[in-house]
């Protein structure tokens, strides 16, 4: 009875990399749920917050689809509790698709989202000459356009999608480089320590005041703890002040993260720990 | 005479918020040029590093349109000698458009890009109920659709493209907040400095070497010179290194800053001078 199942909202629609992020994490956890699309990234994230559903699924970085400064702007704003409990890199494999009836020489045009079609750009250039790119809104809407008319067309997409479509696969793994797209799970709480984690936080500093940003990254050298990404982006409402986005290795729980975190909250302006969560495996 | 006019290629089509950037780059030179769309930030690259055009301007930051990532990348690979040598900070001004007839209390779905219709969703929430929002390829996109089919049908989209289109204005400037997308001009060499530079650089460290970020920024705190931006990627070819872009501010002839980029450069694996420029006055 799904009634009963708790739910985990995602990122939508059905057959995006999300749902896909979604069915891999459904695999880790030993619960069964029931999965809810949802059309922004917003959307997920209150319906979470207002303990609608039970957690969400939204893409953090490299997405095709999905806004993702969107994600993070969500995480960092104090009025939302959220936090994240899990990371989930999901590989992303493109498809030459077309339908049955036409040939690889027969193709003059590709249709795809901006970002697939970036992501084949060498593909392209050394398999066909003279071809048109022809941008669409996600991968799934050029998978559909060919499906339906494919006179010397073809789409990059899943292969998933050119499965669900009935699509002939003219080429495989057309990525000119590995791409993995990083989507996290949001939730009421973070997750336990397991040995092997990250912690994903956010603090501000100010632009005028030289070397905050390396005070601040002082506290985690001189504990030899790693950082494994770093962003800044202008604050909003603030002209001339930045936020930073900082993935550390450690659990919020472990004790030289948690002194780190301590000394670094009480320099910061702005200060929130995003969650504690096991790396990805991937 | 078109054909003695130095060229500078832009992320196209026309139409595009690069081609907006392109025209406040022109009142800002002296010499006249020709404008010429490219396909894709590649082919414009490309295309200035084989010198087929003078310049060429593409999206770094933030865009609704183009592969950001993609810039980053290309301006890190050593093959190409392409320097930065101009910033063009273009605000973002979205507009919901429809065509002459259409009124506002009809409108039932609301066409863009995903990015645009991201950053509007305070607006439309608070202004439509049971309103429908449609992805699509490009803010253009969206607009040339209403152009042609409005019943119950709004597109967000630039100013220039509803005038473009003679598309009637519902309302303005309904981004949630002020939206700014940053695109570089990309030359054979970067800019002489005018006292109010920026230096943009991207260098490699490994991460399990603890602090290395920090040695480097220490190079910098030492010198009181400030970060404007700091980003970091995974490297492509390179499992566990990452590649740190960083905006300083100052000319990299500057002493100062010549000093603490030969110091960087010593420790760094990859270290790349991107160019150095004027701030952007917006």
């Amino acid at each position: 009875m799904s009634v009963n199942l708790k739910k985990i909202g995602f990122l939508g629609p059905k057959g995006t990399n999300t749902e896909e992020a979604a069915f891999q994490y459904l695999e880790m956890v030993p619960e069964k749920y029931e999965l809810v699309p949802f059309n922004t990234v917003y959307d997920v994230i209150m319906a979470v917050d207002k303990k609608e559903i039970h957690e969400g699924i939204v893409p953090l970085e490299n997405s095709i689809e999905g806004s993702v400064t969107q994600t993070l702007d969500l995480l960092a704003d104090s009025d939302i509790k959220l936090k994240i409990k899990q990371e989930i890199d999901l590989p992303i494999f493109n498809y030459l698709l077309t339908n049955q009836k036409t040939r690889i020489e027969d193709i003059k045009e590709v249709f795809s989202h901006p970002h697939a079609l970036a992501q084949c750009q060498h593909y392209l250039r050394e398999h066909f000459q003279n071809i048109t790119t022809i941008n669409t809104a996600s991968t799934g809407a050029a998978a559909e356009l060919v499906s339906i008319d494919s006179e010397g067309k073809a789409a990059i997409a899943s292969q998933q999608i050119g499965q669900d479509l009935g699509l002939k696969v003219l080429a495989k793994n057309i990525n000119d480089y590995d791409s993995v797209t990083r989507f996290v799970v949001v939730a009421g709480k973070d997750h336990e320590p397991t040995g092997k984690d990250k912690t994903s936080l956010v603090f501000s500093g100010k632009k005028d005041r030289p070397g905050v940003l390396f005070d601040l990254l002082g506290e985690l050298a001189k504990r030899e703890i790693n950082l494994t990404k770093i962003e800044s982006r202008p604050r909003k409402k603030v002209l001339g002040d930045y936020l930073f986005f900082i993935d550390l290795e450690g659990h919020r729980k472990d004790d030289k993260v948690a002194e780190a975190l301590k000394e670094i909250g009480q320099k910061a302006s702005l200060f929130k720990i995003l969650g504690s969560y096991p790396v990805s495996q991937k």
